[in-house]
Formats: C-alpha cells, structure tokens, sequence
C-alpha cells in the first residue's frame, strides 16, 4: 500500500480543489493504519448514458482511488430522476421509469467498466433510501437550510437577481444529493467544480447526524476539441467514448498541444514522472517526448481504453496513412485576393495562378485533382467562401495558399 | 334557504376581503339550485387550544355558514405540528405526540362547539393525507411555486430583506396548507389577514388539479381591549374563553364604544337590524341603543355563549353591585405631584391632604378603608409608582386625582 504522501500525489493530480486536505491526509492515515478502505462517491444522472471524455474526467479520478485501494461508489441518483423535472418545462428532466433508469444504469456500467474495475465498484441508487423517505422526513431535512445559504448557490443566484424563475424543489434537490452522503457514510465525494455547493451540502448534513464530514474533490469541466468551451454534445466539441476509434483518433489529433497537455493530465494513466516528460517535450526542453509522438499515444491509450490496443493500433495507421495524403508542404506561395463574395473554384484557381484557365481548372477539378484545404473538391460549380485563408491544390505539386483580405 | 343576496349579505359582515366574490356568489347560486352545501375550510393549529376572543371572530364565521346550511370543516393541522419546528430554535413549536394531538382537538372541540353545531361540523386532521405522503410527492408539490412568489409572503420578504433566516421547510408549509384545500375540495377557506398567501396557495394548487378553486375570505385580527394592538395571549389584552363568567363580563365593560361596535360587528350573534340600532346609540342618534346597554347586552351575551344565560344574568348584577361601590364621583380635586422615585402608600394619601398624617393613612389602609384607582389597598408599606394618574380614596367620601408630572 502507498503511504498517505503518495496517495496524496495522485489524489491532487488534476484536482481544482480539496476540501478540506488536511481532513483527507488524516482520513488516508487512518485507513492505511485500520486496513479500511475510504469510501468514495460520485453521484451520476441517470437520463444520460452516453458518455463523453468530459464524463470521464471523473471517473479517471475514481479510477486512481480504486487502484489506491479505496472503495468507489458509483451512485447513479435515479430518485430524482424517476421525479424528472416536475414543472414539465424542462424537456431534458421528463421523468423516467424505473425501467429506463435500469436500462440506463446498464449502459451506464458497460462504459464506466471500461475505466473502473467492475469488481471493486459497488453501483448504488438512491432510490433505495429515498424511495423510503415520506414528506416529513423531508421536511426536516429542509429544516436544516435556509433560504439565503441555498441562494448562494452560483446558479440559483444568477437566477434570482435576474429574475429568472427558481422552483422550490430546486432547492430540495442539493439536500437529497447531501442526504446520499449521509446514506453511503461516504468518506470522500467527487464532482465538478460546478458541483462544489451540493458536495458541502453533504459535509454539513454528515456533521450534523453527527458523521465524520466528507472531504470533497473538485475536478474540472473537460474543455472541448476548441480547448476553449466545456465539453458538451451541444457543443459538438466532444469524443464519445463509443464513437469508432478513427473518430477518437483523429479528434484526438486534432487538438493543440496546451490541450494535449490538459487532456493527459486528467485523462491518460501514465504517471507522473510520464507526464512530466510529455510537459518537457511540449515546452521544447531537451529529454522531452516529441509532441506528435505524445499526441498519438494518446489517442492509442484512448481508443485501447474504450476498444482494444489491435484497434488503436489500426486507427493510427489509418490516421498516418490518411494524414500522408493529405500533406501540404510547409513553402507554398501565397496569393491576396479581395475578401467579399463566394468565388467560383474555377475563377479561383486561375486567379491564384494554379490553373492557365478556367477551363482547364474545371476539367482538374472532373479528374478528381484539386482539394480545398485538404479536400478533394468533386463539384465543378462549387463557390468558395472569400473569407479567412484556405490551401489550394491542383494535380500532385501545385499548392497555393489563399488569403482573403 | 336564504337567496344569494341574503347570504352574501351575513358572509360579508366584518369579512376584509373576498376573492373572489363573483365567484363566491356563483359558487353560493349553484349550490341553491342543486341543494348541495358548500364545503367551508378553516385550518387550526394544534398547538394553542386555549382559545381567546380572538380566536373566535373565524369560527364565529363559520357558524355563520353553518346557519346558513353549509358544510363546515374543522380542520386542525396535526401533521406540522407533529412535526414541529424541526430547527429546534422555535420553543412553541416542540414536535406534538399524537396523544398530545389528540388531547388538544378534545379541548378543540370542547370550546369550539360552545360556537359551532357539533352535528353539523366535520373535524378534520391534515395528517390523514399528509402522513401518507412520499418525499417525492412532497417534491412535487414543491415544484408548482416559485422561490421569489413565496418570498412575496410579507413575513418571508421582511426576514429575507431583514437578514433574518428562513428555513427551507418554512417555505414547505405554505404548500401543505394549500394541499389541505385540494384533499378537502374546498369551495371556501377562512382565515386572518395574515393568511391571505396561504390562502391564495390552496385557490392556486387547487386549480393546477383542476378542480374550482377555493374562494378566499379573510376576517380581520381581532383588536385586543387596549383597542389598538391584536388580541394576544403574550400581550395580556385577551378574553380568554375559559376565563369566569365575572372576568369575562368585566373585561367587556371596559372597552371603549368604537371597540365595542367592533366586537359586535365580529362577535355577536345580533342582527344586522340590530347593529345597526348599537351604531347609532353610540353615535348619538335618535332610537339608538344607549351604549352603556349595548355594552352590557354584548358582555351578557358573551358570557352565556360560553356558560349559559344564568351564569350571564348573575355576572351582570355583580358587576353592576362592584361598580357602585367603586364608583368615584366626577368631581374630585387634582392633585399635582413630582413623578420621579416610587411613593409611600400613606405619604401619597397626606400628600394628597387625604389624611392629616402618615399614622392616620397607615390606621385607614389597615382598615381597609384605602383604595387605589379603585382597588383596595391591604399593603401599608406599598410603594406607588409616581408616574401617570391614579385615583385615590379614603373612607366612602374623600378622594383625589393625582397626577404626577
């Protein structure tokens, strides 16, 4: 077993906070001098099964406690969920039955099973002992806030001042959250940063049942492909963990180094000493791994997660192979032309110099011999946008980059 | 039966709002014309059975209705006060048994129907429906109101501007008593001025289930017999309903003729005919009532309200026999003396030139021929407060006013 310095390494690895440390230093002594695992929680949704990187961030995190030795619960909150959004305005929260949350709790372990380890993962509902509890319990459990401390709350008090509507079950919502600590007795409680006030819900209810409070980890939101937004569906700058693993490659590709960095630090397995060195090769320093290497390992260790290493092992060579193609060398000249209008791809191919005509850029364009920024361009009568830059190709060596200014 | 007019006419006496009264009159045809009473709701807390005056200008309403021919319900409101002030800071509200419950509705009951037919009066416990109720339905409920409409509540939005907390459960309560009205079908609820929100909450859920909201009557709080502050226990301004005949009828006597008009107005089972002859006695009108009458007919029919016409009659003529003995003459001489430290007894009588020396005053207050502001004076070490006005008397004759100023 690692000593409580070591655990505590791998804990603060990726962490925004931890709340309150020296209460978690003292836990881990503990454990480690009883032989008793702590007790680890981390409540999900039960409407949305499809999992995204950004989910995992938490997982990972459940993850390194699991191989510390510690006992993850997967608690999956389907009490509020089987309640939905009793308001019928939010079409997202329409209440589930108690079928579709074990249908969705399936779904749930097939893909957080491909990161925790099924065997030391106890899946708990909160149904079970919410299910049980009547209007009066509930009632002194809502004796136990007020008013003002729950409109502390970031969104609640957003809301508030803006006037936007805040139903009263909103706010029994973080007691019930806080009351599953209570349940589970559970030692350590992981979200999001956006999950900070519900987590010291649960500290304060565990104090006042008289329980030891939960310490409480904060991991941050995931950005998106962008490295600039969240990682949302909506967003569309997301990787499903069950897209095809050309897909989670080729994403994975595609972001910028910074990103890389973060997505390793919260993602990858690799350890410490690992990551150190993939961080050195990025800031240019001697011993450091090549960016492109880390950048695809990456994108192996995350298709190997989600599939198997023979399929990360095909998604980099099908990436490699496509990329080859694709290739623009880093000289090409460079052509100003007046931003406005769309511009028919032919004018423009004889207007950056690639083509002696129009005529003959139209009958390239048929054979299948020009790409747009990479793209083979199949439609003779396509108008290109005359904006932002774009790499013209015609036949194998002619290049010519484009700006629109 | 009476005509939708008649009625509306006894359903308005003393009544400061009624929303809505178009409703009202609709709610009141329907129910001539099918012959079906009206259900009238007024909710009471279990934990004060000692009723005073104040008390009964509702339930004095509700026997209005009764007579009338429509349904009464007695509701008491057992499940919060089973469940209390679960902060434990509310000392009045300590979570009741339900032995205590139920002993409390007996002395309900007990004082109740001195006022209302006990035939015709169905009593109620909210904890009938409530106690059944899941924490999820009770999450339910509290998804039909928002957290700013509740703050509109006077009492909620001054604690909440004021800094002064306020419990979630607190904003649960609110939703129970308008549940009531749901699980009764009210056509009609009593209650305060101050319960106006709460009553407008039944009117509001009631709808939400679709069925004909409640109509909303809300009777004033009674003025104590300080003719100014509300009648309360902690005030010491009450007539207790339990008091002795002698008491109760004392008390009457003593308040002022507007307050007077107002106690018959919410009190008295008189008709409006009738009234209207105490309004013009005490507006000095020809073939009006003298006040001092209408007062004395008001107390007497008080008294046998809650004891019977014997006990009237006999707490009337002691009270007549008290007051001539009391009685102090209109012109006696004024006093002027210092206000400041506490006087002796026997030094305020020869101050007064009431006694020609302490010795003497102090013989006369051993002889119990001492009164003071009409009470006698046993005590002839008393030390007299020197502040505002009293009267003083010794023997059957000599008097004065002192005014210490």
């Amino acid at each position: 077993m690692k000593t409580v310095e070591e655990q505590m390494e791998v804990i603060r690895r990726g962490a925004v906070e931890i709340l309150v440390e020296a209460e978690l230093v003292e836990k881990l002594r503990q454990s480690i001098s009883s032989g008793v695992p702590l007790k680890i929680k981390a409540g999900f949704d039960p409407t949305a099964p499809d999992l995204h990187l950004g989910h995992t961030v938490l997982i990972q995190k459940l993850k390194q406690f699991q191989d510390l030795g510690h006992e993850v619960c997967f608690l999956i909150g389907d009490f509020t969920g089987m309640i939905g959004d009793p308001t019928g305005k939010n079409e997202t929260r329409k209440p589930l039955t108690m079928d579709e949350v074990l249908q969705n709790a399936e779904t749930y372990k097939e893909q957080v099973f491909k990161i925790l380890d099924p065997d030391k993962t106890k899946v708990v509902f909160n149904s079970a002992w919410m299910g049980q509890m009547t209007a009066a319990d509930l009632i002194g459990l809502a004796s136990r806030y007020t008013v003002a401390r729950m409109l502390e709350r970031d969104d609640f008090h957003k809301r508030f001042t803006g006037q936007q509507p805040i139903a009263i079950h909103e706010f029994l919502y973080p007691l019930v959250q806080g009351y599953d600590s209570v349940a589970l007795q559970a030692d350590v409680e992981l979200g999001g940063t956006d999950q900070k006030f519900n987590l010291l819900v649960g500290r304060e209810l565990q104090k006042q049942e008289g329980q030891k409070p939960q310490c409480v980890l904060t991991m941050p939101l995931l950005e998106g492909l962008d490295g600039v937004n969240k990682m949302s569906k909506s967003l569309g700058n997301y990787i499903g963990i069950t897209e095809p693993p050309k897909e989670i490659f080729g994403k994975v590709m595609s972001i910028s180094d910074e990103l890389m960095l973060r997505y390793y630090e919260l993602l990858s397995d690799i350890d410490l000493a690992a990551l150190q060195k993939v961080r050195d090769g990025v800031a240019g320093h001697v011993g450091g791994t090549h960016p492109m290497e880390s950048k695809k390992a990456l994108a192996r260790e995350l298709v190997a997660r989600f599939y198997d290493e023979g399929q990360a092992r095909r998604a980099e060579e099908d990436f490699v192979h496509q990329f080859k193609q694709k290739e623009i060398p880093d000289d090409i000249p460079r052509v100003n032309i007046k931003a406005g209008h769309p511009v028919w791809i032919c004018r423009l191919l004889t207007e950056a110099g690639l083509t002696a005509s129009n005529g003959e850029a139209r009958r390239l364009v048929l054979q299948g011999a020009v790409r747009l920024s990479g793209e083979k361009v199949s439609d003779a009568d396509l108008e290109v946008a005359a904006c932002g830059e774009v790499v013209l190709q015609a036949g194998k060596r002619r290049f010519a980059r484009v700006v629109f200014d």
